[in-house]
């Protein structure tokens, strides 16, 4: 999908802080995180909603998006996790190709479903997301 | 696990209302539903979060999780849906064997993440549950 936002990250195109990728899916930081942390695990494969994703894809996500949720839990010690994937605008959905939300929770840090105020700098970002790497 | 309630509903030594079932997964409805059609996907295989699923179980409910998605959207006319996993209470789990909410949205009935006021009664609940099962 040429106009897709996600599908020009997963090509390249437009720069995004990497935290994992294998040939199913790609795994980057939110820029505007709910928590620290805050990840978003995307398919390879371009589809709207979860209703549209070919079954394998769907399936075949799922040991990048666990091995996401292992290294946010494993590096930044979080207390909990909500994974939460939104399709239609009515639900929330903002990017038009399936993505789902990785939102560590940690203890006496409210989960507000608001991006974090103040958002953290790009610098801190990169930092992170090479910490994740690493 | 004898004394996972989930675990027990798969088992059936605990009535539930079942909607799908296949091998690796089994959904039935929420008998406090945020909104009409809020459905539980819950693997088979006993695990409390997701970082404890084994990667096999966690691809192998997807089909089960996707099957049920679509019966929702095409059985009830719904314009949206939410997916939704939390990990630890902190993230609002409240029973620990790993569960995925299924949360059908409608234009003009807000999402409050609230059981609906009033609840639906049990005989509402067995007609849904057989609407969606035919």
């Amino acid at each position: 999908m040429d106009d897709c936002l996600f599908c020009k990250i997963i090509r390249q195109e437009i720069p995004s802080l990497k935290v994992f990728e294998d040939e199913h899916a790609y795994a980057f930081l939110d820029i505007n995180p709910f928590q620290r942390g805050h990840t978003l695990v995307v398919p390879k494969f371009h589809a709207k909603e979860i209703f549209h994703l070919p079954p394998e894809e769907l399936a075949g996500m799922m040991p990048a998006l666990q091995r996401t949720a292992c290294l946010l839990k494993r590096k930044l010690g979080c207390d909990g996790m909500v994974i939460q994937q939104n399709n239609a605008p009515i639900a929330g959905q903002t990017v038009f190709h399936v993505h789902f939300h990785l939102v560590p929770c940690y203890e006496g840090v409210p989960l507000t479903w608001q991006p974090l105020d103040p958002k953290p700098t790009m610098e801190e970002l990169q930092a992170l997301a090479e910490h994740l790497r690493a």
